[in-house]
């Protein structure tokens, strides 16, 4: 009696998905099966390599709570995030703002900004800055009342949500709008790196991996007008470390940008975002 | 500014895990970044459905704890157990018996059997059987004094194991030995079809891909003796429902075999076990 081979093994795991009823299920459950096999396949996993997979998966769902969420994290540290972000959300258009991860970060309802207006609320060792620039469509036309809602964290390394005993809740973050010949201003510290959280099984993962924690220094950014696709991006300072190692590889080239003193003694930085017609 | 594509994303991906310092685990890092990179970009995997698998992982780990493991159910039912299985403990060596999963409810210690011993200690409604035959080697002489542990579940769909408060612990397992002409008998019920745990995220999986739970009906054995690879394998009976579509894709065709009536009242069942020099 013959022998089953792998690949027999593989191809009756992917036919017994092919009852699922739902299409695109199927298609997503199918795939998956054969990724999976060809990974192990390949690098010959062996039984205590697949255990001590299980027992990371394990600890990453057991570690996660309301609040933190390691197998988000994993999905960051490997890359996924970001695939999936270029996938959904990427544009055709030239010229057109990149998106990146949104992050853990982002709590929406952020206060109202005027124009120029601060939104620092506590006090650190950060550089006041004046981030500003214009919103545009991609045909250069300016865009007139395009919402722009910005969160940073503080030089202390955290984001007011991660710190609700310590910084007001609004620090660092605000809803700002383009004026008429599509402008926007923004009042801020210059960002600052910030680690990741590092002390559970992704924290482990890079150290055993040689890698380090530290995102490089910026501002999160959601720019949206009505008749446009919103884009969630960020803003790199060009000066800050880690920029060829963020840990979730959320890095663009087009998102670098420079602070620069000005004569009133506050950094500048000026940098438009683009935004694809609907 | 050119625009990252998604494969300048893998590769960086890829390359970030180059600095794992052992050798063999960046191997298997960077052959999972791309696995599963080409896994989201072939199914052009939307927001909704990384959320969903975020969702479903941390509720795999959740439900996961000293008893019940969820992820190795998981990787069970994805086949990726059996592949890890044959890519570990498969044999070239022609008519050695094949491998299968060991499962979740091998416990070491078993009692010593006599030769034809019954291993039945518990009242269910199970056909009284005799399963035996030869240990041999692969070259067909018969080995002397090889160990055959044997476990099985109840005509309750039962292991002993999951029912301390209902079945002795020792019910239906044993540990047998060949006599010097390679002959082993062990004494038992014929094994009925059970369900996997199926009221957690794989079970929920299992519904969703229109799958069941019902594995059928089978014995475990490890069969092992001084200069031998030992094997841990299953014997199916071949008139159990489920054979085409095992929960967890053990099944091989030759490892089933079919359960004879006697005319001492008892059905008999015959197979041998085919071990490999080391």
């Amino acid at each position: 009696m013959d022998r089953m081979t792998e690949q027999e093994l593989t191809d009756d795991v992917v036919a017994r998905f092919g009852n699922t009823p739902d299409e695109r299920l199927r298609e997503v459950m199918q795939a998956l099966v054969r990724h999976l096999h060809a990974f192990a396949r390949e690098v010959r996993l062996t039984d205590d390599e697949w255990m001590a997979g299980i027992q990371f998966l394990t600890a990453t769902g057991q570690i996660s709570d309301n609040v933190r969420q390691e197998f988000i994290l994993l999905s960051d540290t490997f890359g996924l995030s970001m695939i999936v972000d270029m996938i959904n959300h990427s544009s055709d258009t030239a010229g057109v703002t990149e998106p990146t991860v949104l992050g853990p970060f982002y709590v929406p309802g952020s206060p109202e900004r005027g124009f120029g207006e601060s939104m620092i609320e506590f006090e650190d060792d950060g550089e006041e800055s004046i981030v500003s620039g214009r919103v545009l469509s991609a045909d250069g036309t300016p865009i007139a009342g395009a919402v722009i809602d910005v969160w940073q964290n503080s030089a202390n390394q955290f984001y007011a949500v991660q710190q609700p005993d310590v910084q007001p809740p609004t620090n660092l973050r605000g809803i700002y709008r383009s004026d008429d010949e599509g402008h926007y201003a923004i009042r801020t510290i210059r960002p600052t790196p910030y680690p990741i959280p590092a002390d559970g099984p992704v924290g482990a993962m890079l150290v055993a991996t040689a890698r380090h924690p530290m995102r490089p220094a910026h501002l999160h950014v959601k720019a949206s007008a009505p008749g446009f696709r919103s884009v969630a991006t960020h803003v790199f300072d060009n000066r800050s470390e880690f920029l060829d190692s963020d840990p979730v590889f959320g890095v663009k080239d087009s998102l670098i940008v420079e602070f620069n003193p000005g004569d009133d003694g506050l950094l500048h930085c000026e940098v438009d975002f683009v935004l694809d017609p609907s």
